[in-house]
Parts: C-alpha cells; sequence; structure tokens
C-alpha cells in the first residue's frame, strides 16, 4: 500500500487554490516560525545532551513538556522535508542537517534515543510507558527519519532509528523476560509500519502488531494489565494518576482498557484513539496484500467499523472536531456535544482532527466509500484549517464551537505542549498524498479523486507515465475540469467522489449514460477516458445550506454550511453582538445572500454569507421577582428585533482581531 | 434562635394529609427496616469495638464505608428519638438504650469516640480530616445525643458527647500546637451550633465559628492551607487522590479552596456544600442574636446570599434536586442541568436537597422572605419525598429526571454508602419544626407559616399559650383553613407564605382590606387575628402548568407542574414507551385534564394528569445512507402521530413496578 507521506511527492499543486496558498504559507512563513521557537524554548537543542534548567520543572506530572520534545523536534524535521522540496530554504536545510547531526549523536551505545530519559532522568527508562511517551517519541523519530531519507536521499537518520527500533524489540515483546508493553500514547505503530512498507524492516512490523494485538490484554504481564504491572513496580497506589485520568483505573484514557476487539466506541484521548485506529488500519491493509496475518483475521477490520462508526455518528461535531472532554482531552459519552466551555465542554484538538483525516486515508484503502472522504475533507477545511492562522504563525490547539468569558476565540503562536502546529505543518507538507489514490496492475490503471482543488499527479504505468490533472475554484465552486495523459496502451479507470452534501445531483461533461455510482464514487471506466481526456464535473451543493447536530446532543440549533465549509459568526463582523452569540437564532426559512470578500492587507477571498437573524430575549428580572421557581413557569424567553447577520467560513476564525467572540450552531426556532 | 429539630415536637400532625402520610409511613415502616439493616450489615455493632471482617476491605479508598459507619447508626437514632414521641416502639426504644450504651463504651479514656480508628486503623487519628470522616460522624453523633437528650430526659449520650467535643477541642483550634483543621465533610457546624444553641456549650460554639472562619484559609499550617499540610504529613503525592477528586488539588470538591467569604459559587460536593452553608447561617443567626461577633461581622451574610442565588439560579433542578455531576455527587458549572445519565449528568442526591431544606429553614430566620419558604418547599415534595417509596421501605440515593438503560428508574433497601435512608427520616420525625416559626416578646406573638398541610402547633406566650391550627388538603387543593385560640391580651401576627407559582393570586376570607404582601408573605396584623380567629386563605396555582429550566440548559423541554408538584410520565402508565420517553413531546396549548388516582393496595391518592403528546421521529436511515455529514441537513427529524401521556407527581415514581423508564423535561416544539 502506499501512504500519503510517501507519494505526495507526485502530486503537484500546479495552480491557484486555497489548499496551495495555504501550503505556502506554511512553506514560507510557518516553518521558519516555529524552527525559532524550537530555538527560543531550547527544544532545538535538546538532543545536544545538555542539561537546561527546565528539566527541574516537575510541576507538571507525570509528564513535564520536555519529555515530548523529542517529538516536538521530530515533527518538525518531518514537516520541514516534506515542504523542502518545492520550498527550498538554506536556513530549514541547515537546521535539518544539524539536528539529524545531534540525533545521531545522542543515541546511547545500547541503542537507545530518548533525551529526558538520558538527560533529566536516567535510569527511569521504561518505567512509565503509560504515561511518559517515550514509544510515543520513537514514533516520531521514526517518521521523521523516513520524511529526512526520502528528501536526502541518506541514511543518516534512518540508520540510527533503525538502531533503536532494534533496541525497543529487545525490551518489549512476548518473551518471558520482555515487557509485554504498548505505547501509552500510541502513534509508535503507524510509525513503524511506515518504516516497514518503505523499507522492509520486518522487526517493526512484528513489534507494531505486538503493539495492537497486545493492547489492553488483562493478564499481559504477570497476571495483570500491563500498566498495572508497571504501576505496580513503581510502587505507586493506584489512586496515584495524573489529572488526565478521571478516575483510578481509568484505561480507557488511552483505550486500553480492553482488547481493540473488544472495544465498543472510541473512548478516551482522541489523538491517541485516532492515531491508534491509523495504525490499526495500517496492519490491516498490509494484511489484506497478504503480507502477514492477524491472529484474528478479519475482526480488526469490524472493529474499525465499528469504532470509525461510533465516531462519525455520536461523537464528531460538525466542523469535523472531535472529543468534548477537556479533562482528558477526548470523547465524551455518545451525543455530548456541547459548542463551549460554558455549556460543558468542547475540545477538538487539532490533532485530533487531523488523526481524523490519517485515519480516514487509511479506510478508503479498506473500502473505497465516499463517507470517509467526505469527512476526510470535512476535517481538512473546517477543523484542521481553522488550526493555522492565515500568516501562518498563529495556531489554536482546542477549536471549540462556540466562544464563551472563559475561552476566547484567540491564536498563540506557541504551546507548552506545542503538538499541533508542526502537526499542520506535517499534514499540509504531506497533502498531495491525499487528494487520490491511485496505482496500476499492467496497462490496468485507476485514479480514486478523494479531494478537489486544483493539482497534477504524476505516476507510472509499466514504462510510461499517466498525469492526471485536475483544476476547480475548491471550495467555492464545483466546477472540475480533468485532463488526462496516458500511453495509448493504458486502460484507466477514474473515480471521482460525489460529496453527501451534493444530494447526488452532478453534472459530468461529456455525458456518460451508462456512469455509475459505485459507494459515493462516480465510477468512469477506460471507456469513456479513452474517448474523453478533457472533461469536467459540475458538483452541486454549493448554495448556502442550514445543518444542525443530532437531536439527542440537545443541541437545539441551526448551522450554515456551503459545499464543503462550514460557516461562523464572529463579533468583527457582528460588532453589535456582546455575548457570544448565545442568545443569537437563525431560521432555515431565511434568505441566504453571498458576497465576495477579501482579508485586508493579505489578500485572501472568500464568501462570506448574510442573514437576517432573531435574538432571544430572556427575562431575568421576571425571574429575580418571582424568586422562586428554577425554570420559572413558560415562556420566559421572548424575541426582539431582527438584525442581519454576517458568516465567514469556520477555518477563517480570529484572523481579523474582534473580541473573541465566536459560534457555529445558533439557536433554532 | 429555635431549631425544627428541637421545636417539632409543639406541632401536632392532627388530620390526614400527605405530609402526615409519609411520617407514618416512616414511623412504623422505615425506623424498623433500616434498624434491621443496621443489624444485617454489622453497623448496629460498630460501637462494642469487635472486629468485623469488613474492616480489611480498602478496596474503597481513602474512605471505605465502615468509616462512617458511626454516623450510620447515628443518624437512626436521631430518626428514631423524633418518633417515638408519636409512634412508641418497645423493638426501637431497646434498641436505642442499648446503642447509647454500646456508645458509651466505645469512649475512650480521652474522649475519643470514633470506631473505625479505635478499631480499624488504631494510631491513624486525625491523619486524614479532608477525606475520612472523622468530623462528619462526631457531628451526627452530637446531633443524635440531643435527640436522644430531649426524648429521654437523660445526660446518657450528652455526657460522652460532650467529653468528645472538649477532647476535640484540644486536638483542633487555633493554638500553635494545635492541627488548624476543619471538616472534610462538613456538619460538624451545624451539629456544635445546635449543642451550643441547646446547652450553651461555649467550646462548641468556638469550634464551630473557627471551622467556619478557618475553611479554605491558604496559609493555615505551617503556611500551608490545612489539607495539603496534612497530605504532606502524610507523605502522599498531591496526584494521589480519592476518585471524587477531578484533579490533583481539587479543594473545591469540600468548598476548601477558598475561604468562605471569598468563594463565588456554590462548588464541589452538594451535600458538604448544604451542610456547611447550614452551619454558616446558623452562625449568622446566633451573630443577629448578639451572642458572638464574627470578625468580618456581616460579610457571611452576603456570602450566603450569593451562593444561594448562585445554586437556585444556575445550579438547581426544576424538581429541587442539587448536583449534575455523579463523579463528585456535586455541581456542575452553571445552568450544567442535563436530565440523565445518557445526557451526561443528574445526580440530585437526596441528601443535598435535604441540606437544602435546611439550609432554606435557617435564611429564613434571617430573612422572611417566601423565596426560601418556596424553594423548601418544592424540594420537600419533589426531590426529597421521591426518595422513599410508598410502603417506606425502599430509597433512592440519586433522583435524576429522565431514566437511561444505564440508570433506571428503581429503588433498592440499602446502599453501601447509606446517609439518605436515615437523613429522610431524621426529616419527617422533625418535620413539624419546618412548618412554621413563631415566639413572642412579651405579649406580642407571632407566626409565620412557610408550609401548608393539616396541623397544629402550641407555643407559649408568657404564662399562657397559643394554637394555631390549619387544615388542608395540600399539596391537591390551594384552600387552607386556619383556627387560632391566643389570650385576650395577647397581640398576634400572622405571616402567611404566598407562593410564587400562585403568581399573587389568593383570596382571604373574609377579606382584610389593608392586608400586605411583604417580601412573599401576606401579613394579618392583631387587628385582624383578634377580630378572625377562624379565617381561610384559598390560594390560586392548582391548575396544571408549563414550566420550563432556564434556556441556558439547552434543555428545550417542557415540564407539568400542579401546585408545588413536578410531574413525571412513567412507562407503567404509557406502556406503549420503549425508549425513556426521550422522543416524547407536549405543547404547552394542549388541554391538561385531571383524574383522581388511588395507588392499589396501598390506597395512596394522587391526581394524574393526562395530556395530548408528540413523537419526535428521526430519520437514522437517511442519516446512515449520506454517511457524511455528522448532523445531517436539516430537517431531520419530524413529528408522528399522537399518544395520550398519563403523568404522576414526581415523589410518585417507582412504586408501581414497569420497566423503569421515566422522565420529568419533555420535548418542546
Amino acid at each position: 500500500m502506499s501512504h500519503p507521506q510517501t507519494v505526495f511527492t507526485q502530486t503537484e499543486f500546479h495552480g491557484p487554490s486555497l489548499l496551495l496558498s495555504r501550503r505556502s504559507t506554511i512553506a514560507r512563513a510557518t516553518v521558519k516560525a516555529q524552527l525559532q521557537k524550537l530555538k527560543d524554548t531550547g527544544r532545538y537543542h535538546c538532543f545536544s545532551l545538555k542539561w537546561q534548567p527546565i528539566y527541574d520543572d516537575r510541576s507538571r506530572w507525570p509528564c513535564p513538556a520536555p519529555m515530548y520534545w523529542d517529538s516536538d523536534v521530530a515533527k518538525w524535521i518531518e514537516g520541514a522535508c516534506y515542504l523542502l522540496s518545492d520550498a527550498y530554504d538554506a536556513e530549514v536545510d541547515a537546521a535539518v542537517r544539524e539536528l539529524a547531526d545531534m540525533i545521531r549523536g545522542a543515541q546511547q551505545e545500547d541503542g537507545y534515543l530518548n533525551t529526558w530519559f538520558t538527560i533529566a532522568e536516567p535510569g527511569k527508562r521504561w518505567t512509565n510507558i503509560r504515561d511518559q511517551h517515550e514509544l510515543y517519541n520513537a514514533g516520531h523519530l521514526i517518521e521523521a527519519a523516513l520524511a529526512h531519507s526520502s528528501y536526502y536521499k541518506n541514511n543518516l537518520l534512518i540508520e540510527p532509528i533503525e538502531k533503536y527500533v532494534k533496541y525497543i524489540c529487545t525490551v518489549i515483546g512476548p518473551g518471558p523476560d520482555q515487557k509485554h508493553a504498548y505505547p501509552g500514547h500510541p502513534e509508535t505503530e503507524l510509525a513503524l509500519l511506515r518504516l516497514y512498507t518503505t523499507t522492509g524492516n520486518k522487526e517493526a512490523y512484528d513489534l507494531a502488531r505486538y503493539f495492537v494485538e497486545e493492547r489492553g490484554n488483562k493478564t499481559g504481564q504477570d497476571g495483570l494489565p500491563y500498566y498495572d504491572w508497571e504501576r505496580r513496580q513503581r510502587g505507586d497506589s493506584p489512586w496515584t494518576r495524573s489529572d488526565s485520568y478521571q478516575m483510578h483505573d481509568s484505561n480507557w484514557y488511552n483505550q486500553a482498557h480492553a482488547p481493540i476487539l473488544e472495544q465498543k466506541s472510541v473512548e478516551g484521548h482522541a489523538v491517541r484513539a485516532m492515531y491508534l485506529l491509523t495504525g490499526v488500519a495500517d496492519l490491516v491493509c498490509l494484511d489484506e496484500l497478504g503480507i502477514q496475518s492477524f491472529a484474528r483475521k478479519g475482526d480488526y477490520r469490524e472493529a474499525l467499523t465499528r469504532l470509525w462508526n461510533n465516531l462519525v455518528d455520536k461523537k464528531m461535531y460538525l466542523t469535523g472536531g472531535i472529543g468534548s472532554m477537556w479533562q482528558w482531552e477526548g470523547f465524551g459519552i455518545d451525543y455530548f456535544l456541547p459548542q463551549g466551555s460554558d455549556e460543558g465542554g468542547c475540545y477538538n484538538e487539532t490533532c485530533a482532527s487531523i488523526g481524523v483525516i490519517m485515519l480516514a486515508e487509511r479506510l478508503l484503502h479498506l473500502d473505497l466509500n465516499s463517507k470517509y472522504a467526505d469527512i476526510m475533507e470535512l476535517c481538512l477545511y473546517n477543523a484542521v484549517m481553522t488550526g493555522l492562522s492565515l500568516e501562518g504563525t498563529e495556531f489554536t490547539y482546542v477549536n471549540q464551537l462556540a466562544s464563551s468569558d472563559a475561552d476566547r476565540n484567540r491564536r498563540e503562536d506557541w504551546f507548552d505542549t506545542s503538538c499541533c502546529p508542526p502537526n499542520v505543518m506535517r499534514l499540509f507538507g504531506s497533502l498531495g498524498g491525499y487528494l487520490w489514490d491511485y496505482g496500476c496492475k499492467g496497462k490496468d490503471a485507476y485514479v480514486n479523486v478523494h479531494l478537489y482543488t486544483t493539482a497534477k499527479v504524476t505516476f507510472p504505468v509499466e514504462d510510461e507515465q499517466i498525469v492526471l490533472e485536475q483544476k476547480s475554484n475548491w471550495p467555492w465552486e464545483g466546477n472540475v475540469l480533468f485532463l488526462l495523459q496516458a500511453p495509448t496502451s493504458a486502460s484507466v479507470t477514474l473515480r471521482l467522489r460525489i460529496p453527501s452534501w451534493a444530494r447526488g445531483k452532478f453534472t459530468l461533461t461529456p455525458s456518460y449514460k451508462s456512469a455509475k455510482l459505485e459507494k459515493g464514487y462516480l465510477v468512469l471506466p477506460s471507456a469513456y477516458t479513452t474517448a474523453n481526456k478533457a472533461f469536467s464535473i459540475q458538483i452541486d451543493g454549493f448554495q448556502p445550506r442550514f445543518i444542525s447536530p443530532h437531536p439527542y446532543t440537545n443541541q437545539n440549533t441551526l448551522t450554515l454550511a456551503r459545499g464543503p465549509l462550514i460557516y461562523c459568526v464572529e463579533d468583527v463582523d457582528n460588532p453589535w453582538e456582546q455575548d457570544h452569540f448565545r442568545n443569537v437564532g437563525i431560521r432555515s426559512d431565511s434568505e441566504v445572500t453571498e458576497r465576495d470578500e477579501e482579508v485586508d492587507q493579505i489578500g485572501e477571498r472568500y464568501i462570506a454569507l448574510r442573514s437576517a437573524c432573531w435574538i432571544r430575549t430572556i427575562d431575568d428580572r421576571a425571574e429575580l421577582e418571582s424568586g422562586v421557581e428554577p425554570g420559572l413557569s413558560h415562556p420566559r424567553t421572548g424575541v426582539t428585533g431582527k438584525e442581519v447577520l454576517t458568516f465567514i467560513p469556520y477555518y477563517l476564525r480570529a484572523n481579523r482581531g474582534g473580541k473573541g467572540h465566536m459560534r457555529v450552531g445558533l439557536l433554532k426556532r
């Protein structure tokens, strides 16, 4: 199978698009801004193994921030390598080289490679695999090494990393003298499988598979779940737990409460859950390819489907954000999807929706169904893209659907836990790989087009090559022009996603009577692609529409959407609003008008929407006078004079000043 | 000041009423059923100081159930003593005497009196005042002793308890060698103040006052908050915490996050919060009487008002239930009031609403305002009365507003933590004391009538006595007949509460033109009461009405209420319902009819309500087919054929079988 992180180089964003605009901003501004942050905070030099004062700060127990500095650096290297090929920068290049040298130098004799446990807590290696990110860091180092070797065409990073993997395989595994452990923060699994796919490293495959199969084993080590055994070894009470653990034994926090095959719903930390399932999907993909069989074949596929459905049907926000609970940065109960802090939650970490995109991409390999690509697009244009400022130097970590006085609609230039900023860089760096997947068997080639934009993919078919080009003004307009160049001998099948919000409405030009829709993809067989090297599809659904979350969420709200974009309101466009739009409503029968807009100075263009709204009045005075019945007699609310509300795409929020008031779901009548 | 627990003996329930019916059931059935449970579980003999196997079970850390057995026994003694005077029972009498003997025998040489730390963990006294209920147990022993001495007219329990208080005063206090501690579970404060009020024990007063003023001191012991200091003494990590603590340092769990004067909102464990504030109100009442001044006079009154308003305006359910969070049995954020587990919470412990009643009664002494009495009545007839089965032998601990598959509408005959059953006994035992307060200054007497029922109060005015009698069919009808007997020389002012739900509508007969309404009380001066020894008031509000919780709760629901009663629906009356009435709605413009009903066998009469309803349909199939947008396009819901819904008073739920489906708030259109 192919991974987007590997094949993205075959795709070129060869004309203007919103995606290219973001990717260029990241290449131009974000990479260097983050490099500066790495340097300012001490991260850049952590692999030099020099002690830094921050190592003494244990106020964040059990996981001080420097404990995952390795991953921050690794993710930056990975993202930088993805972007260097398109946007070479000597300073970035030099930094990557220097970091690679430092990483090589940080490796211990036995292969161990982790800065915290080498500098700050020597002798404590592998004593808290549950909480202390040791394997997580290893995973990101693997991904950095893969990106590095792909760009630099050398083994300077792959070599020490493979040595580290070999060492980890001596420590962890099924043997009687090994730790029967698995990552507290999954990620290592998918990294190991990418390593295997790229280099054929069989130990990496075996270790990933072991992690997946051992996870949640209730009698894994001396008759105990591994994390319990490990805790006892440390001499910790079961009631000694980090703030992320709601209760003692809350092993669902890191998806270790049950074997994956037995997990009924997605639980706990959202990023961990997504990375874990991405690894599982990778393993199933490899299994499909006949590379290796699971002990219990087939079941993992069922588990993936079950957990995906739970995620999308009951635990995802309209924006593609996931995770309503701040305490464990993860999932609440089914349908618990409040919009903001003052309603009881809403977290939606940027990384978590990046994880959804990664998982969806893997699932498309297992089951070409547009429902996965639809979610991939939803997350990309909304929950993820909102995480990056227009200038590329500011970020959000949490992406609520409504602001409140406690959590305003604002950005930061960095975070103590800074997983999200480099993750956006990694995703956009390899974004070309998510647009489509393709391949060939002899002369029979296919391209499955998941995302529309303006881009061109080139891939070999036997000794020649196929070039497929798409041109569109997505996400603003639904017309996509395709140009196909293929050897005359090749037989090319194209599959074009019809988004669910298009409601099955599209126009293919030239038309093709026997075109079939299979699981949300319009199939264009070689008969068509041979006859039509240029064709276009006009996809419907670019008129504004009203959407609502599931009724069981108790969110009696309406949201405007247009194409793949979810809209929100901000006080900067609606300065009359004083209370986070908490009492502002819209009607689904109102007229919605569109207006082309441009963000001053930056020149970013977008379509704003406008619609009449109503204001809920709450008779607090009546309440106070009666004093009594909590929940005074019905009705206590009224409706007053209308204003006109201006909506912008959610991804554009928190870029243009204002008081920090924002909302996605408005009251419904 | 007077306490209901002291003066209730002056009130007689001299004719049939719902309140008398419950009190009689408790006296007849509940007292003995609970005595049997005390015996079956080992509690009864804990004061014999014999070791029991359960003492070895430390699975519930840091507070195994036997750690608060002392309070279970004490609360039973207290309730039994309240009821013995009206309903003498030789077995109960003998048990109280035997328990008193055992308690006397359990006291240690130095005065210490606690079974757990004497039998199970000797040497660990006062090492975890925060979590281990040592002072809480002492408080309930004080209350038991007061009830015991009042009924038995001897000092058999008061004597050892006063000795225990004297001992505690050596351990805790402001001195340099004393612990600057305060109860982890407040209750001791109000018990000490009752002890002081009854016996004049000044040490008790001083200790209570110290507890209130020291609480939340951030530098109380060696520059640390007391609980932090205590934890360090134990050698515990800050991250070692019971499951009730959401995060480390969650000192709001037991209202120790800040001095009471600085607390902005009611937080944490709801029962603790109510008991604490009741103690504070007691102290302010005593202050008003000129007994002792606070260091910062006046401020505590303001704090009480602020916290009461937060409680009632933002954290109370329609039923008078409080506490939406299961994990800490307490408060969520403002307006977070989901109806049941499948919506994210709803706890409403019976004891917590009993605490509201106690607090409201105290506040009425400070500020005679019907808003306190209205809430007292709301809690009594709804959140509290629902905690006891019609037969008096089964209970609820948690009182949700909607059932779910995980938490059905059911009762138990006991709980491991069995605070609620004896608390209901205590409340109903002393209930007469909550109906009214009264007093005199020379010949000028007053009675403030808070609750309507059928009852008679007799109290002295100089050498003679006043008897005020009320007769009504409350809570079913609003007509209340009053008969006053008073010495001709006495001048009697009556104040009658006009409930807020009456919307100011009432009829006094004979009428009185210059009658004034002061803070929700109709004032009848001596001019009226001298001329009219018999009069009646007809209070409006007994037609069914629709109420809704505050809009910020996101509960788009309607609830039926009638007079002081909140109604609910149960599947036993509406057997067509299969999903906890989750998709059932009503309309506020629907006709509601009433029907007199009777519970078979038991003969309990009530008024049922009936109204048309509508059913929400959710097009889950459309959702699955589209697959995609979480929150499919609006509209996804529809409305189908009507059924007729039968409503019963919430207090009657879970008495007549059925599948355990119940709901208070139904969908609103």
